[in-house]
């Protein structure tokens, strides 16, 4: 999968999101686009967090995607280094349930944006869909795929809808 | 403004968050991208809505932004009906304060994402500047000009600690 | 149970709101209330739910009811392309166990209403109620069941007075 | 605009609600749907809020509407006296704002439903609107005149888009 | 347990209140007061409700509890019909895990108070203390007994102490 | 109002909270109870705190209030030195606009309650209200005022009946 | 561990909070910290718990930690006691899941702070290395291990990426 | 106030939290504790942010106090860059009113705590408290300091009971 360059680097706080990141990885994987993955922690390793986020646009990474929760600041501080657009999972869990992390991810300061996703089992797979949105705007491919993707989805909802009639019946 | 073809796509479900779009408009204006605004409600004219979001890329639309409240649904209204990024604002006001917007926008189901920014003052300028960073991921004058932007935040805080230590002197 | 013209038409956001819904439509078979069922997502079929509910009148249909979690905007898409009072049934689950979902569905803006009820296990059974209710507005004969279930639950509340005093005997 | 049978019964749970009963009078006589109003607390004057749902069936009433803040049991209280649908209007106002309210009269428990609309300013006339459509599942007229109603929200967008676009030019 | 006239009327809005109401009955019972218990529904069997709270002082009831979940209108509705102070005990539970009970039960306008114990499983105990301690405002026996009842709080602090430090050891 | 010994102490965390306890004073006033009252703070005055609570019972008092804000421990630590019931006025205002000092209130451990009334303006009048219903348990003349108090609270809604159709006409 | 004379006081509401503190213990070990722990109630030995902080200073005591949930007062009660710095950690669990220790713990009003950590599983850890970095203000030898500490932490996330990427391989 | 070399460094986010930064300031001068005070934005000045912690401790610097509204990021951007004790004060205000600051702050992963004080007016000079407490810990002489505070708090206490006294008479 990393054969060639990366285009999204996606961030995890802590290898305990790895079952999280990888719905978003195997939704990249669908739409071959690579990536590359990293374990960075916003507070136990600052310097590697800044360092990557400054270096990503150089080396050619056009999206980042940033999970996790409580005092989720892994997706402001990826922010705060670069230029490119930062995509914020929320990681649900702990005591306030990824309210905490929702809250933390998305409340930015004017400047400095993070595009936040759903807290909860949906954020990661729209994470990397939101990612080939962004790759999609300069490459009729992707948003072409994207429309197959969405074709996908409706053919799914259509036949939930006759499933549930065959049970009816 | 509109001059050039627009690449970005303003919505907003009542015009009474014109004031908050025109911070947007500003900040786009600002990086020189040229973008249309329209007036569409979710609710009012789901037609209207559906239709807007469809055309969209045909027309060179790149990215849209949606600014909604209450039971915000117009991001996502949009967002089914494109494969275009689509960055919501959730519009703080009303008994809930904004708190309801926040979540109608960003806890979007799989398969649908809706980039959301900060219910509160920041949204407007933030959701302008992720459009811009989505923009640059293909346009490396707007990198530039957004690291340009960058240095002009650094050298706003270092103004506001030099003018800090005036007034305690 | 189709063999008389549907009267009520309940849509699910998705078929996991399934077991959910059975309970409405065992509560809609126990007054008699013939009802349609269908899986359609207002993000994912976003056409289908606007055709579903423009079409809804002229199939003779009277009340609608729509269940969703998350950013629950199936509800106020349905009522958006209807003159028939809309139901929605706002589904707990996920990180802000349907707040969330209550919230999206509730706060709707002013033209365009959502009928809420519960979110948690009362809201099925109560939205079908309320359908009832609704349909009975102009049939006595539903009010008078409706008599007659308001009877069974002040038996049963009864009833679970008895049962404790004979514990505690 | 007491001169036809009500059909309509507005409850608040304070004079203090007034100015929001108005809103939903107001929209009620746009649709020409006869009403009357009542001051009646679920907790200063019980006896007449159950007296006032188990006769309004029989006076001819087919729907009630019930405003109040705060630990709203109004909606609830009428509820348990009526086969009517009653909708409930959670007032905002108090230290949390109607919350409270939003909770006590949405959260009905399985077996006597509230049909909740926003709380904040759009309650009042959309439960008014409710109530017509609620009505117009009998009646072809109302029917026909929301649809104008629709329209008229329709043209209102239309012509807010245009507003803007004058102030742009 | 009810040889001597009951002081302390438990109601409980449903049977599955029972195990929580039980916990009140061992610590009233630990004290020596004599108690009835009701299932009663503020929804269900609004009469009911409003006919024993109308008759408790008459019949020697000194301080009614009343437990519920959800939009618990229980002990408001019980309120409203006497002189009595009524304890009210939010049940947790379901979606919104009793918030929606607290704030429906502490939340009574100007003029009829509840007075309201902790949501969780602190709250049975502590309305039937409560209702002791009322009680003891007219009963030296009482309060003596309430003492003792603190002097074993206590000692049970101190015995937890003395645990934790052993297992130090 | 001192001429008679007091039955109820009244005890605020800060003269702030002053102009909310006389509405507390003023209905006792109204009922001929007579009170005390008292600021002390359970931070900075622990030990007045704590004498105030272990002697009330010895002087004579029957019930304590006490009114705070924020964390809101005054309740809790009266109720923690004293048999006497202690009623817990949760003060609004502050960031969290007194659901802190709700929470702080009424959450209180299994085998100290705190008689938690309404966050809020209801809160000082409710909390009175319900002082003198304690006291009433053992005083007829107070059960029979209460009752007079019930039916004024009646005649006044039943005059805001009439006053909102004196305005209608 | 007690064999030097300890420089932090852990105290614990109950001894089900004793889980919890040992994770707290556990770290003080590490750093070669010593500490003593107790069982003290603010509601049900409020003596003990007043006496406690009152002494603490003068027995050498440095730091004091306290874990509550639900209304947890201890922190505040200790706080109002000492001069020394008093860490809160608020215990999670119970129906507003440590939402109300949150509050209770870290809204204390003017002139009396308790240093509130995280609510949920970070928090025991968090209050001992708190600590630490107290002491660490006057002991160079502290800070320096704490500083090795920060190199563990950061070899941890490190050791985590690098064990992604066997995965990944 | 800059004559003798600062033991606190205090940071804030924006110039816009000066007003508050200055109750602080005050809280030290009175306790003579030097400090120094500084706009460092984790978002737009991560690398000033990442550089101030670094060098704290070796410039003298005991204790650092940060103070930031919304997606509150720099107490623990901070944190993570020092090993001396970081207090956090979250600033209200904004949509949400500075929930979104209190988790934030309060809410940091185990291992990198942040010591936070009240969100809304007293945590200004609480943090200031705190950082006194701490600074304490090894200076009896502002222990001494800190004890005739309290002294002060208390006497403030006992005046306002007096005056509300004179008020009644």
């Amino acid at each position: 999968m990393d054969s060639k360059e990366p285009l999204v680097g996606i961030v995890m706080g802590s290898d305990s999101d790895w079952p999280l990141v990888q719905k978003a990885c195997a939704t990249l994987d669908g739409f071959g686009v690579p990536y590359e993955t990293r374990v960075i922690s916003a507070h136990r390793t600052p310097d590697v967090a800044l360092e990557y986020s400054k270096s990503a646009e150089s080396r050619g990474i056009k999206v980042i995607i940033a999970a996790a929760g409580g005092a989720a600041h892994l997706g402001g501080v990826l922010a705060a280094g670069t230029v490119l657009p930062v995509i914020g999972i929320p990681v649900a869990g702990g005591a306030l349930n990824g309210l905490d992390a929702l809250y933390a991810t998305v409340q930015m300061p004017s400047g400095v944006p993070v595009a936040t996703v759903a807290v909860g089992s949906a954020g990661p797979t729209n994470a990397a869909l939101l990612a080939v949105q962004i790759l999609g705007t300069s490459d009729a491919n992707l948003r072409r795929r994207f429309h197959e993707h969405k074709e996908v989805l409706r053919k799914k909802v259509s036949a939930a809808n006759d499933r549930i009639h065959r049970i009816e019946d």
